[in-house]
């Protein structure tokens, strides 16, 4: 009987995982019944912008992160498809830095070209997953939303890919519950002009923080603070933003901070990270983990340890991402093909506590970055994903590090990285980051397009 | 082997199960095993207030809809336990349209006084119940929210209690994509101080539309436009508050209305209702309705048709609350203590056929009250649900209808409406609505006190 494997999620990996699949059967394989969930209407997971908060349309939580202005904040290179190059997808080279729209077009591109579509079901929720030890498969419950129709179906495979970052963790503070203003987490952060005027508290220290508070002011907020539980970020800040220690209380719209100092807030903004959420596995097959490089039992990043027949791809904090998760998705379709064989469960344990203890070891962004170049490394070279530069990508990473520390207002206005894929060195962009207010494809494209002609 | 109940849900119609039970067992019945599950690490459900808005602590849904300086918006005597009096519970008179705290506080006492929490399981999600054909009983599926461990339990019985004022139905129009303030349903409305000054445009024609209109007005928001579907309020709104027909659509900022008018727009709050929403019970098992006072499948609105040990409470629409709750939780205790023998299937459609017939031809407010005081007495009249005066809640509703057509604002300063348990006058509050801007229960019942003593 033909294999059936459910994937959950349509997002960057789902996709791959269905591309993946699809580049082995057109050179002949026989490949599984597949199967991918997806409780969004659309596809391309964070990437598929919504206005929505909260729940969506049908009751659901809702899945997108993402805020309108949100532009690339790592060079679009480290990110290249190995087998879809931009070159490919938009016939010519382009600045670095591209906003959303730009990449959901670029990882829709790839997914179009293969019509993975046919395998989506769209709108269809998984409400839970069992394995069923007695007949030794999964049971996959899942319920369509627009009719609430449920159904129990089986599976041999089951692939998590819906993402860890749509469920935020959202700390409390003494005073929130009195606060008169409004209190939100990045999750639900959509737009900044919403803030114009406002005096706002970022609350965070990590992308998330640093790039809403340089977008809130970009489009006109009164002055941010940024407030950081251990460590702030220390960037050469613009007027008007500023770190201090953490907040201790709110009372009323005042706020306290650790060194004594206080502010007058009318909005608070926690960019305070998001939580490993699968609330729909039961509990001897759910991945429970902090955000970090080497999440604890998932053997190569990607097969879970007691049942290697539920995968789980993207799960790693990331630097990179759309090539590891497609160096995970090949890894996990060339196991269910029967061309990779898993080593003895000793044998990842062994080479799982091995990454673990050097990722414990690691002390610098640097060393992080080399980390998780060297565990993409180790999953490339076991598939037949194409080789790219990962050498090169190393070296952007470190790059881009400088230019940020350099100064975090301008690093997006660098250029001529050159492609990991096609060596195609990218174009300036035809507006200063700071300045570009219009974020539209349209505006990116065509005026870049028209730039690289009069060029 | 003793009956084992589940009872999803830990607010007034949970607790009023577990109240019901514990009424019973204090008389001498064998009482099964109950278990309360409540995702909420508090009880009270939407009464239990938290600044939280989309997602959880744990990432589940906020129950909670409620907001700061919500008062009651109907005469409390209208909602006042028959075996649980206002009087005996504050130990005198009050005015008749608490805040929200005072309101549960109150609710809170009765469950206090059975000491219900020893059977609630705090912090506790179900995910998934089915009914298992083979074995006869129910299959629960829940999740400690803490420690993400999950199990399965069986139960005879299902009783589910978890409202409809949770899961928000969010309509979208051509430009919310594009809207540069804030777009929110009322699920999320939180403060109405984070709208001080902001031009605001409400979306609905019923209670949330009117109260946080209302509310945003009287803390200091800029004009306010109400959107209506198909008719207007039409209450006598004070300055700064205007009703108008449909939105066609957002151009940026601009809202552009069905008779052509257009308003410059910060803020859009859609008080656009809510889904009976149940994602973890299984498809035939699960109630599918809009909200109305008597929904299809739910014999004497309580008893599942297709399978009557799985009960829902309180899932009309809703003149009547707390009391209607009471007399649906002590049904269904009394189905489960074999007090009350359910009619053959044919006999239960019938008398649901007749129900919905004649809910079918209501015509108005009036007729709809009188309809769901039946309801009501229909229920109370099957079990030893202690008797209260129905016929006076019934006028009083009428009278606070016309109250209300008389003067929006100032209808909650009205007083003197009769207990219909203990026959008590409700005082006069001491500070008019418009102006009472702190609601808390200190000030309330204080002033309150005070004030009857030196009357």
């Amino acid at each position: 009987m033909t294999q059936r494997v459910a994937i959950i999620g349509a997002g960057p990996c789902g996709l791959a995982q269905l591309h993946a699949f699809e580049e082995a059967r057109k050179q002949g394989a026989e490949t599984p019944e597949l199967v991918c969930f997806e409780k969004q209407e659309n596809w391309g997971g964070l990437w598929n912008y919504t206005w929505r908060t909260g729940l969506d349309a049908h009751g659901e939580p809702v899945h997108g992160s993402m805020y309108r202005y949100l532009w690339s904040n790592a060079p679009k290179e480290l990110l290249e498809f190995a087998d879809y190059s931009f070159d490919e997808h938009f016939g010519g080279p382009l600045p670095s830095f591209p906003p959303r729209e730009v990449l959901f077009d670029y990882i829709i591109g790839r997914a179009r070209k293969n019509q993975v579509e046919r395998f989506i079901k769209f709108g269809t929720v998984v409400r839970w997953v069992e394995y069923d030890n007695t007949r030794q498969c999964f049971q996959v419950t899942i319920e369509a939303l627009d009719t609430g129709a449920s159904r129990t179906e089986t599976f041999d495979r089951v692939i998590v890919g819906t993402g860890h970052f749509s469920i935020p963790n959202v700390p409390e503070f003494p005073g929130f519950e009195r606060f008169p203003g409004r209190i939100l987490h990045s999750h639900d952060f959509r737009d900044a002009r919403e803030f114009c005027g406002k005096r706002i508290l970022v609350m965070g220290s990590s992308y998330s923080a640093e790039d809403i508070a340089l977008q809130c002011r970009k489009y006109g907020s009164g002055p941010i603070t940024i407030t950081y539980r251990t460590q702030p970020m220390n960037f050469d800040w613009p007027e008007g933003i500023e770190e201090v220690p953490l907040l201790t209380h709110m009372d009323g719209s005042t706020a306290h901070f650790r060194d004594g100092s206080t502010r007058g807030i009318d909005a608070i903004i926690l960019c305070t990270g998001y939580q490993h959420s699968f609330p729909f596995m039961a509990e001897d097959l759910k991945l429970t983990t902090h955000n970090r490089l080497y999440p604890d039992n998932l053997y190569k990043g990607v097969f879970w340890m007691d049942n290697p027949d539920v995968m789980y791809l993207g799960m790693q904090d990331q630097y990179y991402t759309f090539t590891l998760f497609d160096a995970e998705a090949w890894l996990a379709r060339d196991y269910i093909l029967g061309r990779y064989q898993l080593p003895t469960r000793a044998e990842r344990q062994e080479d799982l506590d091995a990454w673990r203890t050097r990722e414990e070891a690691l002390g610098s962004a640097f060393e992080d970055i080399d980390f998780q170049a060297d565990h993409l490394a180790d999953l490339v070279r076991l598939t037949d994903y194409p080789a790219f530069d990962i050498d090169l990508t190393r070296s952007i990473f470190k790059e881009w590090e400088h230019h940020k520390d350099e100064d975090v207002v301008t690093y997006r206005d660098r250029h001529g990285f050159t492609s990991p894929v096609t060596g195609t060195q990218s174009l300036p962009h035809h507006t200063g980051w700071w300045h570009a207010l219009d974020d539209s494809m349209e505006t990116y494209i065509g005026n870049n397009e028209s730039h690289s002609q009069s060029a």
